[in-house]
């Protein structure tokens, strides 16, 4: 009987600018044994995110740099199929955040049981996931929403963006998308319910779109992009505004910060705040965001959209496609 | 008997860039008439702020424009030379928001009688009046110090920023003030106790003198001027570390916004907040303000200087003045 292998992907170049399919690489390894303490996981899903991309560049931010010839890593929905530990027993599913890989030996301590009831177990990569709790805290914690006010959600199809705009309209307030496709803006309005969306690729005025859209001003507006598309907003922020900081998408593949028309004087005049965040800073409180966000789902008032491509091998495709806006919703990447 | 004229300022032109002595005209009128309910006030002093450029502009912000031929409006210390309101009687000392005129005629309710007593009157338009609450409610309020954290001031040796960095001296902070003249970088250190300053006029490498006074990073940065001393500071953010907008002195006298590298990958980052802010968003605290800026005068914690100027016809010249660096602390002029 041949030994069962394992296989990964590992980070093989540092990207320079938009990431290539190069600079990945598909490796087989041998099988990771499970000591003491620990379990084995079959990888059932692994999950893209943007916030990734800042980890393949050699700097430390908010978090480490991935390394050069080492497994990417990043959050895992999968499947105890060997333990050594009381903690968890075979059969159960887990979500953590571990390398890019068929099986991961993983210290028992490091992955958290998975309740396959509410929903399917997918979503603890998304609406139940690091996604959810981003739009849930980013929205309500910064963006402080209030019954009839303006929200601008960017990159309003992605996987937090839906969520945004779904969690705006919970709270009584008008919500205008900006996404990058005729299919994603009609599926914003006709299956989230937002009350208008913007194309960006084919509306030649953005300016003059958000005018239309938002003729009562911009009282939040939730970030995931950045560049010019923010720019056409500043202008429209009304008193006391808030810019919620979530990401900066349009930003992420450049060497260095680009220039633009300084934000500085509209936030000054208004009274606006902008503040950046990251979920790990509502840590103590992740408990609070997924209870109520489960409880949404189930009175039917949020809606998850999941994309999903099939294949470990497809993974590093998955996650260049966030850059290139091919996911409506949640990208995910189904391993087993 | 000839009767007393009074003079008045009026803005003749709206300045185009940097504001030049032509744009404004002294005329003579008649003495105003003071109405029942209504005091004639002597103009003791009057001040020049940079807030007041934006407002000559012809275009609604926070606060409505100056109109074309119209009196300049501003704070003003006065006198009560004759009253038709039985709250007030001649001789008393004020301050409101009138014309820069040598008299004007106001209505009882726009005054607010000020205490001689604790510190000259002039200090109503400085450090107990619109700066000192700028300096309070921005630094506490928005910037919240900690004791230990660093503080950068830029505009640090005028009238909020000589405030912001004694306050949070106060505080326990380290403050760092950036600054336009030796003589100014010289005062902030000896006789207001500033760590450090810079003056970023002779310093070739703001970046590498602020990473050296600053060896901690920057937790607060009080910014009254933006453009490129704001930019050099951005890297330097530590996590959760708040930008007061407070002034954006560098940038008022543009046609437009300009250019500069984006901050949101900074703020994002370092999950930091920017937040704008004008001295009227804390109108119901003021009382507070004032009772602990007064009492930090008394404790001998807090020093302030004035920057006199004398003469109602050099009221444009020392306005202009704030634009090109002039003045050491409060600029005010000295009308009577």
């Amino acid at each position: 009987m041949t030994k069962k292998k394992n296989r990964e992907i590992i980070l093989a170049k540092r990207p320079e600018g938009m990431p290539r399919e190069d600079d990945f690489r598909l490796i087989e390894t041998e099988m990771p044994e499970c000591k003491d303490g620990m379990v084995l996981v079959k990888t059932l899903y692994l999950s893209v995110d943007p916030y990734m991309r800042g980890r393949m560049n050699g700097v430390k931010t908010y978090i480490s740099p991935f390394e050069l010839d080492k497994t990417i890593t990043g959050g895992i929905v999968g499947e105890v199929v060997e333990t050594r530990s009381p903690d968890l027993k075979a059969g159960d599913i887990v979500t953590a955040n571990l390398g890019w890989r068929d099986y991961n030996a993983a210290d028992s301590r490091e992955v958290r049981k998975i309740d396959p009831g509410p929903a399917p177990v997918s979503t603890a990569l998304g609406i139940l996931g690091m996604p959810g709790l981003t739009a849930y805290f980013g929205l309500l914690d910064i963006g402080k929403p209030s019954s009839g006010e303006t929200v601008v959600v960017s990159g309003a199809a992605g996987a937090v963006g839906t969520l945004v705009g779904q969690i705006a309209k919970i709270k009584g307030c008008r919500v205008v998308g900006i996404a990058g496709s005729d299919v994603k803006t009609k599926y914003l309005i006709h299956e989230l319910g937002f009350d208008a969306a913007i194309n960006y690729k084919t509306t030649a005025d953005i300016k003059k779109a958000l005018k239309d859209t938002c003729p009562n001003g911009v009282d939040i507006y939730f970030d995931n992009v950045g560049g010019d598309i923010s720019d056409a907003i500043m202008p429209l922020l009304n008193f006391k505004a808030r810019v919620v900081l979530c990401g900066q998408i349009s930003q992420y593949n450049m060497n260095k910060p680009e220039q633009g028309p300084r934000v500085q004087p509209y936030l000054l005049v208004k009274s606006a705040l902008m503040k950046g965040f990251i979920v790990m800073d509502y840590a103590d409180r992740s408990e609070e965001g997924i209870r109520q966000l489960a409880q949404w789902i189930s009175q039917k008032k949020l809606k998850y959209t999941e994309h999903v491509v099939e294949g470990l091998e497809n993974a590093p495709k998955a996650f260049i496609g966030l850059f290139t806006g091919e996911n409506l919703g949640k990208q995910i990447v189904k391993v087993s």
